[in-house]
């Protein structure tokens, strides 16, 4: 029987100042790891000039991948809150780059993600990079952890969403 | 004796997902307000297009008004994580728009707007308001609030930055 779905592609982030993990899946069985990798900020550079470096490598990056739907980590809600602010503007600045492509965002709390790829919210780093690379078939985890963390959310958007959305 | 001091033009802003307050001061004896308002915000869209409203907004205004420096009201303390967040995400997105024009930001507690404009760090509202008109000479305080705020973190810069910046 052919098969008539079409494949979705996701978008996962994971945001932070410093870092910015992102990596994309596309559906199937199994599912496959299109891009994955880092946007790395420098912490001697003003706020500003790194939101910008942010805000053109993901602007790039939807270019280039042309996701259908972003998935993105919120905010942890157990963190101080000078973290918050500084995710906050890092993941304000990833929801603007996907309001300017159109595209819908799913936002997932690390529990969440860690609980859909392992089966245990407290998972460890290694074990997320384990598990991301035994569901994407690939030869060895990837690295660093923040775009095994960016896969992971993508992975984890793809089992949550409503099979309608699978289209 | 002519007057040889270029006059600096501050564009504060009182970031925040539902409302933004803006507005731009010239410095000078006394200094005058060039324009000032508001960027609302449908709280019944996604956040994605709220924060490219206020992207698009913002720029328009940096772009029209070509301000020397960026005074951002920095996140209170003391709100609660959900709101940290929120305006986290808003402030990121000013925070951009100053660094794709490559302007400088420098950032104010609410506090210390307060005192520099009222000499009372737990100002009211109305206070505020009230000083903000004084200072700037308008025949009734600017309204809505949070334009009158905005007015209030540009003359606050004014008064904080070191003489040397005021070229």
């Amino acid at each position: 029987m052919p098969n008539l779905t079409k494949h979705m592609f996701v978008l996962g982030i994971d945001p932070g100042l410093s870092a910015t993990g992102y990596g994309v899946v596309e559906s199937g069985h199994p599912p496959t790891a299109v891009l994955a990798g880092v946007i790395r900020t420098d912490p001697n550079t003003p706020t500003t000039d790194r939101l910008a470096e942010l805000f053109t490598g993901l602007t790039q990056i939807v270019a280039e991948s042309r996701p259908d739907v972003v998935a993105l980590e919120s905010v942890f809600t157990n963190q101080n809150l000078q973290t918050a602010i500084s995710v906050g503007r890092a993941s304000g600045v990833a929801l603007l780059v996907a309001g300017q492509a159109g595209l819908r965002v799913s936002e997932y709390a690390p529990t969440a993600v860690k609980s859909a790829i392992t089966g245990d919210g407290s998972a460890s780093k290694t074990q997320i990079q384990q598990m991301v690379a035994r569901l994407l078939r690939l030869s060895e985890p990837p690295k660093p952890a923040d775009a095994a963390d960016a896969l992971a959310i993508a992975l984890c958007h793809l089992r949550a969403a409503p099979l309608e959305m699978r289209r």
